[in-house]
């Protein structure tokens, strides 16, 4: 092996360049060469490709949000004749291994690449976490942090306004950036995919609350149930609140990795590197219980689902107020 | 002059409580007594009023977002008559002056007192910088920062993915925010209620950059114009763009206050005090040309109004890209 | 089970309040009261106890620094007579059990009154990450990040100036938050006790750096090694370098707690509270292979040490330029 | 006029690359062309320059700590010879004016330029807010804002552990990062070149705040006077107190600039260039009561001081506990 390629596609997590850093310069420490691909798989068919240089390329990305190599939309991917072409290009560039950093749309790419015999590892780069195969995946950290900073902030207006502010927060079909965050910031009720829920409950707990001398409030719910706007007019029917709909959005996406990204994202690149290496492929690298693993990308993909941690839901519904 | 009086009102804003210590500190330092009055006007007329003490009540409150005054919505304050019985009980109490920190909300109920004859100052503490008579107000700079955060973050993602995104920020009728989180984040275009747009030189903007290179773009909208959404919508009919419409909403109110925004209301603060001091009254305190002034809180609401620098648009035009 | 006593002991560590708050609401959730002690075990023998209150004690303490319940110095503690005595206070106010938060100087207190008849729980918070029994603490995660944004900062400086920096982070005798930081910042090069180190190859490492271009660097020092001083005139005896040293200190222990440390306290309070509704005690409270568990704090203690993960040191040296 | 140069020189401070940037595009926006110089004097005399691209130099670099033309020692240019050489590359290039970012070394440079007959530009960049002929510099509102975080984390274990800190901020002669981080985080007490103190008075008043109560506390002091640990000793003397010395060293430097810097850096930078267009030069660009102004260099530079507002430390003794 003397060439490796790198890729980030879907959308973008902060830490994906600390992981795109890490392969190339473990591959260079490992006496390879790494190659940057522009654009997702779309530069990939195209050819849009660059060898990367450690200095110019790589220092003093570690810390910096979204994706040097950008990523783009590219659903003719799903066509074998597109990804024949792929290969097709990587083996004109004499590169022998592709690393893919994204969320499962990409590792669905990297399983196409393999199936047709081209090794290629996919590293879990999403805010969502909901990648199977790993626990936490690389901008989940960053995201819950904006989503509870935001929260935070939004908690001050709430307290000094005696108001209810619903608020809704990303993760596509997964609830875990909403059980995070809404457990950081304290919420009165989160309400996730994983988990029924029930407005008129939530709105008696707040009527309750608020006998009890907690005069505001805070709900979280994952962008997978329905929007601010819908869960707090089902709220509004059972109680007589002060209440506010807000949509966090994308802040949640960009930014400093957090120092637990970068850490994860170095340790996932690195790590991918050292399975190739080790003439392995076709894998999916996660970290499970604490441990870097990886595991067959077409097993993984097919046959494994992401679990939110749903007792973590219980959890707050003790400790809150 | 031995109790000085403390109410927050209308939208909380960062650096309030700031202002509360400064007042009610600076008070004692003169051998004067504080007392805060909770949720506003409302509170007020309701007597929900309690001695200030410098430890339990002031300790560490600097850099805590919101009002721990409260603040409470009080149309009724209006009536002439809610307004006596607001003074009545500020006599009983043995208040001799109040000074009141919130937007033109506010200041019209202490310009009301005043005018009965209750010595009662302004101290301009809004978000929005949108108060006559000051060059900024308590809150302002920090809501910047966080939109400015916000922007960047988002960036992140627009350069990743090649996208547009129009981004709403707040300011109610005034376009400072806009401005100043426009700038600093290095937007391709800033709308503003202040001075005249076209979405479609805006489009025009965002294409020609793409043909020099720069495929990715931020166009920051002051809510006083127009909604994010409606904004992209109509550059949208003139341009081939991938875009995204995005509204911060509540965050840019809460959070911990900037330095820059406890310095101006601890100056604020105590500058109302030694006002009062001085005997004097009906004032509205602010800050022009870097110095601290007081003027007449009659005339500042009746005649004068703020004025946004839009010489800082024209500043970003040349700059932009 | 009727009462439950909260203390916090040793160093202060952020997330601290969020276990508090964890603890006292999970209690409370199931029928019990909380107490918490005032300063430590100093309290705990003077009876510095109070009822603790949802509302008034707990609200709004999750996010921040430090403990609302003080910490004290109190090396008394040793002896027997003063920790019979202290449970001798528990018992009168009616505290069947008690759960301490700290470094293992706590941990030891907690033994001690296990030793003696009294259901004690350990639940891990220091910044230093040096409790066995626990793959993290609380208050870890947010020392690195609080040190990784300071080797950002410092970052900025060294690129401008073409400077070598040598930063000391703190960890008492182990160099977690080093190796933690270090990766996150990307660092030249990571010094902790746990592995052997050569000032002569470090100094070779950055003068082959800027022979290949990069004309600066950051070296991170745990202060279980030796000082930032130290380790600087160490190095600048083998290359002439423009160099300074520089203490992080006291930042690293304050401040808001991250997500990841407000909900891993969270858990750990709550779970503290479920053992002693099971009827166990004398435990230490940990995560091992992201798993919630609970050891004999006796054999935690006496048997196990805190194993740091080295091979992070290995993976940095692979990633670094 | 068709090319002009710009160069930062001296300790780097946030802001610098925004006015760079500022600089830059204004230029290009009158159709000029803005050449880089790399590392100061230095470079300007070994002729590292490079002519700017819009995108590829300047897009992204608004909120990026340090400077991307770095910044170099060059005690050379003190000498005629020296000045003359570097007049000499500027002339070979065609460069008709310099904009120089930096503190009062960087503005000595452009004086000596200018009184050479090649017009030069100052702009105040530096964290420490003492250039003479403005009221604010590039950098001191992001200086202060670390500060001020640093000093809001250290407070919380400061009244944890019930401790004194005395923390030593940057400033070099000047008092104003001191004065107002130490407003900003409620200081009890701080300690700047501008005014007299007396260790003995700040220890009865740290001792008179414990009998009413407040058992912890927080004294900043400016460099310029002496180190934390030097202040710490002097302290020691007339009290028993649990104190701690800080230095807060170098991370005051770098890091993101806060808006309101941007929004400086943005406006020196385009009023500059605005000035060159308009014929003028040798002149130090401020801002002063809010207004832009440019003053002749060379007497801005010979006849007058920064004065710091050494009322802000009468106001923190008011409203201090």
């Amino acid at each position: 092996m003397k060439r490796i390629g790198i890729l980030t596609s879907g959308g973008d997590s902060q830490g994906m360049n600390a992981a795109v850093r890490a392969i190339a310069r473990s591959a260079m420490h490992a006496g390879l060469e790494a190659y940057g691909v522009n654009y997702g798989y779309k530069g990939l068919v195209e050819g849009d490709v660059f060898k990367m240089d450690s200095l110019n390329d790589l220092d003093g990305i570690i810390n910096r949000g979204g994706t040097i190599l950008r990523s783009a939309r590219f659903p003719e991917f799903a066509e074998e004749e597109t990804q024949l072409k792929a290969i097709e290009q990587l083996k004109k560039l004499g590169i022998d291994a592709l690393v893919v950093i994204g969320g499962d749309g990409s590792y669905h790419g990297a399983m196409k690449l393999t199936k047709h015999g081209f090794n290629s590892i996919g590293v879990p780069g999403t805010i969502d976490n909901d990648i199977p195969g790993t626990d936490f995946t690389i901008g989940f950290d960053t995201a819950v942090g904006v989503a509870t900073e935001a929260l935070d902030r939004i908690i001050d207006t709430a307290r000094s306004h005696q108001r209810i502010f619903v608020v809704e927060v990303m993760g596509r079909g997964a609830g875990d950036i909403a059980l995070w965050s809404g457990i950081s910031a304290g919420a009165d009720a989160i309400v996730i995919p994983e988990r029924e829920f029930d407005a008129k409950e939530i709105a008696a707990k707040l009527t309750d609350n608020k006998k009890r001398g907690k005069d505001y409030g805070i709900v979280v719910v994952a962008e997978g149930v329905m929007s601010a706007q819908e869960l707090k007019d089902q709220i509004d029917q059972y109680g007589d609140f002060d209440s506010r709909a807000v949509t966090l959005a994308h802040v949640q996406r960009g930014g400093m990795p957090t120092a637990k990204d970068r850490v994860l994202a170095s340790r996932f690149g690195d790590y991918a590197v050292q399975l190739l290496l080790e003439g392995k492929g076709g894998l999916a690298v996660g970290i499970r219980d604490n441990q870097l693993v990886a595991k067959d990308i077409i097993d993984t993909l097919e046959n494994h689902k992401h679990k939110t941690d749903v007792s973590l839901a219980d959890l707050n519904d003790r400790i809150r107020f």
